[in-house]
């Protein structure tokens, strides 16, 4: 008889605990490979179960291969435990303590603006989802209200069929990359890296080009992702004249231009700069995020391709299922209806201005800024030693900031990328006095050493 | 003076409406290349604006391309209408009268748990998403109570760290295969038709392997894509003696086989085949989807990979941000606590169970099931030109049906594939009556001649 116990006070059925328990003692070597079983009878009798049950337990574990039936001759153990490995657990990866991250992509968001938030996911919860996959290119209603927004804050003047929700940049960046003919893909240095991750995860050689200038010549080049609104994680603005050189080099050597239009409404100081794709609407492919003005969390964008582009994208989606969930589609829905990013975005914007003050004011008299005053992060121009001391001293105090080198391939700019979206008021202020006590474990750099080094010269281009 | 109207009535800034205007004029070719503009003073006069108005317009088209300034002789038309396309409305796609899909992927969902689908949406509603951006991996709370779903269900004794949630099942594919060394996929065929769309589109040669069998040589092959549960489209159960010999094969060639069990919670005769997953961790990736238990719509799922996988593709995720939306996840996690999954398969399997006999009762004079009862969707063998003209009678009541041969590639099994999840009874009854019709059309067909045309010999393998 097998060392079986059964135990009809659980819920568990008393089929599942058989094949449990015989599977155990396959697996701990208590029944070896080779030996016989009792019959389904005589296991049935044993226990005082009726033979369904132990029938159904030896069918489960012939299916799971630790059975054998041999015809006519019963049932055996055909599990060699060396061919089954014990899954037990696998080690944990050591915790460390967690750090409050100072990252370029976390913002803030208006706490009174949480009703809204609220709202959406209540109508989320009443409304009808579709029945089965619906179009990949995402809810006729939200590319709608999509059309209507990037008209009114980006001056893309869009039909919503041209308007794609994405799982967020990335995911519109993948998608369209891999509808492209081969080729590399050129990207900022520094810059986004999850851009340059996503191409070469696509098996593409990312081509770096220096951040500081636009990329005038594109022979070769399948595509060159650029953020012109707002670089990063430099924070410069595209020129105008650039942007058309930009438009002309990629008309000439046939590439994609595609712009990352990720923060683009944070801007201070003037009205946003318009999109690049408003210049030219067949050659740019246009990204959009909700990570900055609704949540990283909920994984949400869109695109605007080329007409043929688009078309062959979403022939593809539809062939993979690869959209966009529902619940988060009509979420968005509700949130432009409610006119939520209009108040998050108009809210933040006041609050990231008065904190890139207080960042500047802290750091100022030991490095350059990179950029104008946009966005929610700035970054500074200092010695690596000095951006290294002054992160391991943040790093110490609970902060996690980045160091701008972690953010070029063959550039060499050194110094700091400060976040100060997803902090409070209080954490920014600590992780900045802790930026300053490492700069100052030098004492302050003096002006005329401090600040930028020289660019390195341009990477080669292949 | 330019032929520009302002309305301080409307919402919409001046600075903003004077913009637009010029744009139109010169889009329009009013506003020839090379025209000079007046100054931004004498602008604000004419029109009666301050004269920060006229420059906020003017440098919001020298941005965007449309004008251009000459370093101290004034603004001037600088887009060369010929290189701005107007961007305009793209025709739309003539539509056609929708069809209702009896596809295999649409699952019926008991309208009494609704209750349980607004509580999770409104638990959404209330919880707090996390500040930037999380764990690609999953939420630690829905990994653990996935990994307790699996043991309980699939016989997969999982650390809750071993569990990786997706964007569904082909988001996981997609991930895995990603992060594989170069090489073919073996793909079933007749088989998920996603699955080699997504191979193709990370460029990974496809080797088609007939459905009927398990493949027991994969040497060269990276990877083996089976449904064993369930084979996709045709429904076959893989017995136990071919998930041995296919793990072996695949340990000889150092393959992984990746298991797609999509929907093995729907049998209604037996308790589900285990997975082949339970049978080797390190040799074998499992990929499970809500799509069909919750809804497509949700987009879904999660994986549980060998470790150094694992490790591998949750790196190159956290490098992309390529997660699961929270929302989702959190969603899912409250169902999964109210059992509503464990409530909705139950129910379903009933309705199945009831569907599955009345699709063949009226396709069983006319073909061959292509395997047992089983899931949501049945697969029946007959000629060609008997499947197509009943899927033309089918469409033309309305209904789409798919042709078996849709899911070939080198195969040649022929018949239809009928989803019965995703509609009525009504609707059912009625698609089938029009399948029916069609089959009639010719007569039923003999016994001897109906049913299964002789399987094409085995593809060539590359």
């Amino acid at each position: 008889m097998l060392p079986v116990h059964l135990d009809r006070t659980r819920g568990v059925p008393l089929g599942a605990q058989l094949s449990a328990a015989v599977r155990d003692l396959v697996a701990g070597g208590t029944l070896p490979r080779g030996q016989r079983l009792p019959s389904t009878r005589a296991l049935a009798r044993d226990l005082g179960v009726s033979r369904s049950v132990t029938e159904q337990a030896y069918e489960q574990l012939v299916a799971e291969g630790w059975l054998e039936t041999r015809h006519g001759a019963g049932t055996y153990v055909a599990a060699d435990p060396a061919r089954v490995p014990e899954p037990g657990p696998r080690p944990r990866v050591a915790s460390s303590r967690p750090l409050v991250r100072l990252d370029t992509g976390t913002p803030w968001i208006d706490p009174r603006q949480s009703a809204a938030w609220r709202r959406a996911w209540r109508e989320v919860s009443t409304a009808t989802p579709p029945r089965g996959y619906d179009d990949p290119a995402g809810l006729p209603e939200l590319r709608e209200a999509l059309a209507a927004h990037l008209a009114r804050t980006r001056g893309l003047q869009l039909d919503p069929e041209e308007v794609a929700v994405t799982a967020g940049t990335t995911d519109g960046l993948r998608l369209l990359l891999a509808a492209l003919p081969p080729g590399p893909v050129l990207v900022e240095d520094p810059g986004y890296r999850a851009a340059a991750a996503t191409a070469r995860q696509l098996g593409r050689p990312v081509l770096d080009h220096p951040a500081r200038t636009a990329p005038d010549d594109l022979s070769g080049v399948r595509a060159a992702y650029v953020t012109p609104a707002h670089q990063h994680p430099l924070g410069r603005v595209m020129p105008a004249a650039e942007r058309v050189a930009l438009l002309d080099a990629a008309r000439r050597a046939d590439a994609l231009v595609v712009e990352d239009d990720y923060d683009s409404e944070f801007r201070y100081d003037v009205a946003p700069v318009p999109a690049l794709a408003s210049l030219d609407r067949e050659r740019v492919a246009y990204l959009g995020t909700t990570s900055k003005s609704v949540a990283p969390a909920l994984r949400l964008g869109w695109m605007v391709l080329p007409a043929e582009l688009h078309d062959r994208v979403q022939r593809q989606r539809r062939l993979t299922h690869d959209a966009a969930g529902w619940p988060a589609q009509r979420a968005l829905l509700s949130l432009l209806r409610d006119g939520y990013l209009d108040k998050v975005v108009r809210a933040a914007r006041r609050v990231y201005a008065e904190r890139s003050v207080r960042v500047a004011a802290a750091l100022g008299p030991f490095g350059t800024p990179a950029g104008p005053l946009a966005g929610m992060y700035s970054s500074w121009l200092m010695p690596q030693a000095d951006a290294v001391r002054a992160r391991d001293a943040a790093r110490d105090a609970g902060f996690e900031v980045n160091l701008l080198s972690a953010y070029c391939r063959s550039a060499e700019l050194t110094g700091l990328v400060v976040g100060f979206g997803g902090v409070t008021d209080a954490e920014l202020d600590a992780a900045l006095a802790a930026l300053v006590r490492g700069l100052e474990g030098r004492g302050p750099v003096s002006p005329g050493s401090a600040g930028r080094r020289p660019p390195a010269p341009a990477a080669p281009r292949r």
